[in-house]
């Protein structure tokens, strides 16, 4: 290193224990934040200093963000270059080539995978990569470059939508760095083949995190009558028809969202046994109980409703409403799926408002199994309490 | 009902509410305790009362216990005899049947199958009840009847090693009530044959509550050189070397358990890329690290070390103990599954005390997976708390 690195600096009283076990983040009121550092753009690099000036790593720095700094590197040294990237990603790699037989996974899931802000899913030969931290997006050509080399796909493109990118100051945009995609991918799953806008769709397209559990619905579905409510391009629904389901409904606000539902339906070669209804999930529970509409397995995967902490209280009361109306839609020893990705409902409290719901339904029942995101998504132990998606199969009398 | 049923009564109080809403439990301080219910037998069936003497439901009442009611019917006039256990049993069945290609699992998991006390492991044409309670005890005849009328199991065996069962003033024995087994059966599970001795082995012989985690576990397995502490009867070890581990190392302080993992191991054709060390844990896994042995995967799956609150100090230390011992021997990008049994360390408690072990073993990580007990092992989502055994997957640097 012959290039003069900035630093930014703990507060004397500031524990550096946490940051030196592994803990990545630095919150706004441990960092002492004088003009220069106040200065500094959104995702400069800069090394670390404890309150004794010892270097504790390389970081990111956000001064306007609550979490000002993030850990790249512990290693103050550290090149942010495309071979930095590279290694990374080939760690990030190996693990899910142990874990996955075809190329269809989150590849990158952020600090978990030493990348701070960055989600990467792959789809085959193409990979999404959402930078969602200031850092990322001006380094995104060696981290492209690195991807490709690391992988072998060719087409990667950059998904500009995420929550977190206007706190960074980033701009809402999708872009094809290389390569490129005329139509929907479609993507091997438990025993399905669903259909990825990776242009156009919510997030990068398909959400990877509920593989195990679609895995789990599909072994409750022999047989089964399924209705699949917030089923976005079919989720639960064609894992259960894999899984020997007589026949899904599958329920979104989406249209568009429902047609490559449909086309992955055919494309699985189960488009008879797999119907659609379009409208809002709380109407449809609603107007599907007057009907008095009855499944054997009934699965609610909502948008998160709870997203953070202010919305706590009306997020939980949103769950406990849908496990209230989707209750009664379940066959006598049926089965009763219900899903949460939000951060701030811990899984004590989706589970009481899914219980308390499910009694409002005038139903009993037993909780079978609890399941989270899938391996491709790990966590850092030190933030493992942000697991956000939580999975509670009910069994119901 | 013709016969006179004795009435136990919630103190005025006391929120019958819970126990409306499906809470399967009256704590001590909540019962009116008179003479007469003083002088019940421990296991006697009564009909509870709410404040204003309205019938909740029929339970069973242990005065010395701090759990003084348990429900067992929300009918109070249910007659518990062979057609009552069957129907429960039968609804038992169908949540099995419809989860495992074998007759191999726990059958029943006490409360969430409407049984308190009660568990009961099948193994194929045979089947081990554990009446932990007393009033489960009083009824063991039509209960075993029911069994074999509903499963078609031919061998009932009563386990009585419960540690429960004291506190319900039982005795220890364990007897054949039908048919017979002469030699350790084989059980066949996660694509490994597991040796079960339902006569003299640990609980009913096996556990089957880990099947999930061992199957995650063999997913990451390939090529792998295994280490297994606590092994049993061959748990974590077997199903690695069906997932396609190397060669797999099983260490317990049991002889006995160690003979049924090496008969398993013969059983399942990987006799050759098996071997055992017996003797304590701790002890093993110190000598392990003198050594400096590298294992690419290794999994610890101790007995409960925190059973109760008491205990917990004491118990999470020991977690911290085996997790600081057991990183070192990971290879670096191997994985680490670390386990509790422990009802007192909740999930966060449990996970914090690894990540602190890890870490000072000298390693980082991240945490892939969090898996509970198998499906068989149903909770009543007001008892989920309770949820006893965590398995954390671990993926060291």
């Amino acid at each position: 290193m012959t290039e003069d690195r900035r630093t930014v600096r703990l507060k004397p009283k500031a524990e550096a224990r946490a940051i030196r076990h592994g803990f990545p983040w630095v919150y706004a009121d441990e960092l002492v934040t004088d003009r220069r550092t106040q200065g500094l753009a959104p995702g400069a690099l800069a090394v670390l200093e404890d309150g004794e000036r010892r270097p504790l790593g390389l970081v990111t720095v956000n001064v306007k963000s609550k979490i000002i700094a993030r850990m790249l590197d512990r290693d103050p040294e550290a090149v942010i270059d495309q071979a930095w990237f590279a290694a990374r990603l080939q760690r990030a790699l190996d693990l899910r080539a142990r874990l996955f037989d075809t190329p269809f996974y989150r590849l990158v899931h952020a600090e978990a995978d030493g990348l701070p802000g960055v989600v990467i899913d792959r789809f085959g030969d193409a990979a999404v990569v959402q930078p969602n931290a200031a850092w990322a997006e001006d380094h995104i050509d060696a981290l492209a470059a690195a991807l490709r080399q690391v992988t072998g796909v060719s087409t990667v493109i950059k998904n500009g939508t995420g929550r977190s990118r206007s706190l960074e100051g980033l701009a809402e945009e999708t872009v094809v760095l290389s390569g490129g995609v005329s139509a929907p991918i479609p993507v091997p799953m438990n025993g399905a083949t669903y259909m990825a806008d990776l242009m156009g769709g919510q997030k990068t397209g398909l959400f990877y995190d509920q593989r195990p559990n679609h895995a789990f619905a599909a072994r409750l579905a022999r047989g089964a009558r399924v209705l699949d409510v917030f089923t976005h391009v079919g989720g639960f629904a064609l894992a259960a028809l894999a899984g020997g389901a007589d026949q899904a409904l599958a329920v979104d606000a989406s249209a568009a969202a429902l047609t490559l539902a449909t086309e992955g339906a055919r494309a699985s070669g189960m488009g008879d046994r797999f119907s659609t209804r379009q409208g809002d999930a709380f109407d449809v529970l609603e107007t599907l109980g007057q009907e008095g509409a009855q499944f054997d397995l009934v699965i609610c995967d909502p948008p998160a409703f709870a997203p953070a902490k202010p919305a706590l209280e009306a997020g939980l009361r949103a769950y406990e409403r849908i496990a209230r109306l989707a209750a009664p839609l379940v066959a006598p020893g049926g089965y009763l799926v219900l899903c949460s990705c939000s951060h701030a409902a811990d899984l004590s409290s989706f589970r009481n408002a899914s219980a308390r719901g499910i009694g409002r339904g005038g139903r009993r029942g037993q909780l079978i199994h609890t399941g989270f995101a899938g391996p491709d998504h790990p966590l850092l132990p030190q933030l493992a309490e942000s697991g956000y998606l939580k999975s509670l199969f009910f069994r119901l009398d």
